[in-house]
């Protein structure tokens, strides 16, 4: 293993070394059509450390049991170790353990704020605001909700380098916007939201916001008791961390107060025909028996992490965007999307005359790996007005030498189409 | 491996080599408190063979992408996996795929029933009839429903030997009901309910049904087709898969008609701030990345437990059943709940002058892992009038020797509390 210790200073960022960081990653020396393999998609979800496979392999060869709901030796030690994850997560997020809704993932983090804050209380007059470059995750939960209760759903335009513009966005802030929808990072553009400054305007005008966190918790580190949000989502995949595994961070006197979402065991303290009692918050919301192995291995991956240092993990992230976003530069014909002051190492680009679709395409068999599409985001696609972009999307696994090839293959693919 | 081939014929029952198969499973080697581990809590969570743990791993070692957004081979890979469990479990189960909603487990896929299909439709002066025996997660969603529609709950009663009475049944049927809620097996008492003939008796009075199928999946041959009830949900963690994955299987032409539940990517064709196109079922009710590795493994359980054969399983798991009710049967002071004919390998009792949480802890030092409690099924051990019992559920991979091994654990254990 490469990692330093946890808590290691930010002085030590040289003393990390990245190509053994690389090596924790199997998936990485795979080869693809013949070409060692580039993974440019990690916005997409994020290639897993053998720490976390390892956890999750060890799991049900020794400890697989439910959790909460047995006495015996089993059933303790997977409560326990699925327990301790939440306790990870959240001292990861400086939050309260007992504040943190473990789920499926970011989708249904926003859903469970849709379905048991939003519904009951949005009306008829009621405004939600929304970022142009949301997810559509960050979207369509709200469209539902401005369908079912007659709230109308307004936008928060961005600007043409796509950043949001802060100034619409306070102006949009109005007395009948009451929820306020918006992402850490975007994942298309890579845009970095001020969300601390933006969340305390919201406050300060009694909007309840929801942050989506799942491009940004995998990327820096995130307080977010230091944002000030009231709801903050995120997914586990994205992160180094299994698939199926996520959770919503929410001020617990908002939890305190939310009906209950899905229903079943575990959620409940106490079911008659007569009357059910649910149980506190979260556990509340945590309706049936959760993916167990899934968080036991994402807990490896915050130790993961963690063992890097968030620092790190950022500013290895910065000099790879920076490399990339050079070398593209440096191309005839190539136009990027975002170009935002602060921005995650995601990169949206077209190159003149080619489908974004064909350009992935040929791409992959040069073994490079990108994303083309709409990235679940219509919208901001529209707003650029293009059908489709192109992604390439980095972790800190990712290495100078694969930004190379990368910028290589696309040179030959540019000929090939050109 | 010990399996035979998929397809053997019902007379090769003798040539399964049962003392192979449970070397299939890592976990059942494991020693607890110094002693051998005895495992009779499958009812609660199945242990996984090493097909299983070793698909997952392989998934994230080698072909670890997002599934349907992206032209790279990995992605392909990835996609065609998970599409491939979609089509295994379908066929596994009798069902067309495109009617297989794959989900986090049984909790939500009733949660989606009731949120999509109930909650738009009823009304006050409807009735919602839900067996005496229901796990939480079948009860509390259609009291949600309840509270939130003005709609009734009625209860259809038992008898004191677990099974449902099935004339009080009909008529209960009455035509204010809309919707059924039963389960196929029951996770307390092992009664294996006669689903298609309550399910025909629905249908002709048009009444909904929706069958949890969470404990007979993984314990017998499953035909939905034939039971034919309108929807059908089950969990993959209880029959050898991982965690966090399950299934609804619904009628196609309810899929049509049901409005969306979650909101995010997948589940839509297009989204813009106008107004969003929703995919067709079953992905319009799959919103977000999945479990991709989770389906992965379950795919793997499906294709192990075709290997042995569910007839093979089901009457491997009667015979260890005949064996535990026999043994217990024998002892002075235990009571058994649930004496139906038709019995899954689910046995809960209770000892004379014990505690089942006592009995379940003093089980535990010697090795037996049994689940005490009230099993997620409050209303049902009302009807018995305890607070709790002990549980000891079987799975074809448990053994003679561990029955042996629990009876004389329990004799012991009895002396000790006597």
């Amino acid at each position: 293993m490469s990692m330093p210790q946890p808590d290691a200073p930010e002085t030590m960022r040289q003393d990390v070394d990245w190509a053994r960081v690389r090596e924790d990653f199997p998936l990485l020396g795979r080869t693809v059509h013949g070409k060692s393999l580039v993974y440019l998609d990690s916005a997409n979800t994020g290639q897993k450390p053998a720490a976390v496979i390892e956890a999750v392999d060890d799991f049900y060869r020794r400890h697989n049991a439910n959790v909460s709901r047995a006495v015996h030796a089993l059933g303790s030690e997977a409560t326990e170790a699925y327990e301790g994850v939440r306790g990870k997560l959240a001292r990861f997020l400086n939050v309260r353990a007992d504040e943190l809704v473990l789920c499926s993932g970011t989708t249904f983090a926003i859903n469970l704020v849709a379905y048991s804050w939003a519904l009951p209380r949005l009306q008829a007059g009621d405004t939600i605001l929304v970022s142009r470059m949301e997810h559509h995750a960050n979207i369509v939960p709200w469209q539902l909700v401005a369908q079912r209760t007659g709230a109308t759903i307004r936008v928060a335009e961005i600007r043409e380098d796509g950043t949001l513009d802060l100034d619409a966005l306070r102006t949009a802030m109005t007395p009948d916007v009451k929820l306020l929808a918006v992402t850490h990072v975007s994942n298309v553009l890579g845009t970095v939201n001020p969300v601390r400054e933006i969340c305390r305007e919201a406050r300060r005008r009694g909007i309840t916001t929801v942050v989506d966190g799942s491009q940004a918790v995998p990327h820096r580190a995130v307080d977010v008791a230091a944002i000030g949000c009231d709801f903050y989502a995120f997914t586990g995949h994205k992160m180094c961390g299994p698939t199926g595994t996520g959770a919503l961070w929410a001020r617990r006197e908002l939890l305190a107060t939310m009906p209950p979402f899905l229903g079943g065991g575990e959620m409940i303290r106490e079911v008659s025909f007569e009357g059910t009692v649910f149980n506190d918050p979260p556990q509340k919301f945590e309706a049936g028996t959760p993916n167990i192995a899934g968080f036991i291995g994402l807990g490896a991956a915050v130790d993961y992490l963690q063992g890097i240092g968030m620092a790190h993990v950022e500013a290895r992230e910065a000099e790879l965007l920076a490399h990339l976003t050079g070398a593209l530069d440096a191309l005839d014909g190539v136009r990027i999307f975002g170009r935002a002051p602060e921005k995650a190492a995601v990169v949206s680009f077209l190159v003149e005359g080619a489908h974004a679709h064909d350009l992935a395409t040929l791409l992959d068999l040069e073994g490079v790996a990108v994303r083309s599409g709409q990235h679940c985001a219509h919208p901001l696609l529209q707003f650029y007005g293009v059908a489709a972009t192109c992604r390439a999307s980095l972790a800190f696994y990712n290495t100078h030498a694969e930004i190379d090839a990368f910028v290589a293959a696309l040179e030959k693919v540019r000929r090939l189409l050109g």
